[in-house]
């Protein structure tokens, strides 16, 4: 299979996404990159680090003069600032300079601590993102988007920061467990509605030979993933105007994700359910017809995620969704679809959103 | 005395700097920034809170919806982690959302602090600098670096972000004591011999009205300071260039801050003592004749600042320099005069330094 390269033109911040097979072992996917007086420190999680830091380790060190690595505790529950404090540990123990590059070797949560660890070293350092899982390479691959928790919401605290590179190594996803797989699967069909027909009626073909983890359907999807998130993300960097239509179900999803505690649902799999939801929603308004919003529902199921919302009180559901960030001066604002492969952000009354979620929770 | 305006021409992040008297007071300070819906929140530190707080948040509560006030732990030694997350508490618990408009009433370290906050909270918030001391008015006001520091060293965790406008209202400065504004002349000092000479002779004209704070003489150091700045930054944004003149006498300075343990040494009087050994070393090694070096060190004197290295053994000191942030993969690095009004960077080697070091030091 040829490596395939998606690149993102941002200007002066302009990177590529590289694609393919055995990548970690080739020389290729490091070119440019190094500064050879440089440092490089790997980021990982026991988990992946086990499986894979060595070969990055290794191959690191033929083109950076001192590679490190440094192991951060596993889960969403500890992307906070305290892990992130070991980045920074690691870095000026090892009296890291300018020079140093940060590898992000895992899943969401790495790539989002160690891009903004990245982000405010010395006020910004290179670092190349080499994702894991699926969500994290359909996903966090492109947007630059970085952050960390605070106790009292998601991402609260983070930065917008583009990697030098993005090394997708499709190999990875042999050793990914099913149910990650699937929630990874929720950001790819997110891609359909919300900006490409045909990529819809594609996912919709091919969701089967997805679920059975054939290479080539898993190389096209990520790589086409990557493409329709770049068309949407160059052109509105900073989340000003039409990126926000990527949030498509991510409203009632991290309200699933709070109300639930952190970690009870996969983030694709609240994701998932949220884009049943917004669906349900578009459809209520009149936006879209009800087939359509009942095909969406199909696919998500057909993925194998949730399609019922789980037992939260509807005032506490929507009380979560007010502080999510694309609520704006109180207003209650959800990505909507508006026809086939558009989306747009619309300003909803609660209790319209309050009554969809009855009509599709569980109980 | 009419306000002053020195306009920062960044683009899509250019901002003005207000400089004269009475502004906290007069609503057209604050024009153009407030969204009406908006929540606002005024960081500040006991001593300069005390003073000022209440007219700030008065005069903001006649523009925005709500308007909250978190007062930080005082002093350099708080500027961390751990005080950083007290304003996103405060931001959080308010449920802040992205109209929200950080104001950072103090000197450098609330003004760090809050403006990092800014560049952080939701990825990024607007936030307007009001600097009520000499160094933060001449310094912070241009340039968009914000930071903490980290136990193993100053300013390590930041970000370049610029404010939305920086008001500079000077009646502050009669409030300041005065080793303090003594250590603001330091910063006010080094525009002169690193980029404009017939400022040198103004402030050899004007270091004593400076002194006796003549509020006329302060009004045009502050101005004429924020617009050799500007014109230093304007253009290197980012710190890749001639920027790095800024850091004249930093280098000896930040040694002298952390070998004494921050506190014991004002950061400007770090920074006096840092530019006459820095004058010491560009004579030493030819680049200006020792009467320019000198009279540089006259000047530093008339300001009142030390002239003298405190006792730190020569090699800690050496050794602490180069962790500095101008060191790139282990060479040393100076900000050297070449010239009236003209400075570049200069690699060192480690025994010149020294050898300056040890002829400039007490005992």
């Amino acid at each position: 299979m040829p490596t395939q390269v998606v690149p993102i033109e941002l200007g002066d911040r302009r990177y590529d996404i590289l694609i393919g097979s055995g990548l970690f072992d080739c020389p290729t996917s490091y070119e440019q990159l190094a500064n050879s007086a440089g440092h490089a420190l790997v980021v990982s999680n026991p988990t992946v680090g086990s499986i894979y830091a060595d070969r990055l380790v290794s191959a690191l060190r033929q083109i950076y003069l001192d590679v490190r690595l440094v192991v951060l505790p596993d889960g969403e529950s500890h992307k906070n600032a305290e892990t992130l404090g070991l980045i920074f540990d690691a870095l000026l123990s090892s009296k890291s300079d300018r020079a140093t590059t940060l590898f992000a070797l895992g899943g969401g949560v790495i790539g989002d601590m160690t891009g903004f660890a990245a982000a405010c070293y010395m006020r910004g350092v290179p670092y190349v993102q080499v994702p894991t899982t699926l969500l994290a390479q359909v996903d966090s691959s492109v947007g630059g988007k970085t952050a960390i928790n605070h106790p009292l919401g998601k991402n609260m605290i983070g930065a917008f920061y583009q990697p030098r590179r993005v090394i997708v190594d499709l190999d990875t996803l042999d050793t990914l467990p099913q149910r990650e797989l699937v929630a990874g699967l929720a950001e790819v069909i997110k891609y359909g509605p919300i900006a490409d027909a045909a990529f819809l009626a594609w996912i919709e073909e091919n969701i089967d030979s997805m679920l059975a983890r054939d290479k080539s359907a898993l190389a096209y999807a990520v790589t086409r993933s990557c493409r329709v998130k770049a068309s949407v993300v160059v052109g509105d960097e900073r989340e000003a105007g039409r990126r926000v239509i990527l949030n498509y179900g991510h409203t009632f999803g991290h309200a699933i994700e709070v109300g639930l505690g952190y970690g009870t649902w996969l983030h694709g799999e609240a994701v998932g359910c949220g884009m049943v939801l917004a669906a349900a929603l578009s459809a209520r308004l009149g936006l879209v017809d009800s087939a359509y919003a009942d095909r969406i529902t199909r696919l998500i199921a057909r993925a194998g995620l949730p399609v019922v919302a789980p037992p939260i009180a509807t005032d506490r559901f929507i009380d979560l969704m007010q502080l999510d960030k694309k609520s704006e001066a109180g207003a209650m604002r959800f990505v909507l679809l508006d026809g086939p492969g558009s989306a747009a952000l619309h300003s909803v009354p609660a209790e319209i959103a309050a009554e969809v979620i009855e009509r599709n929770r569980t109980g």
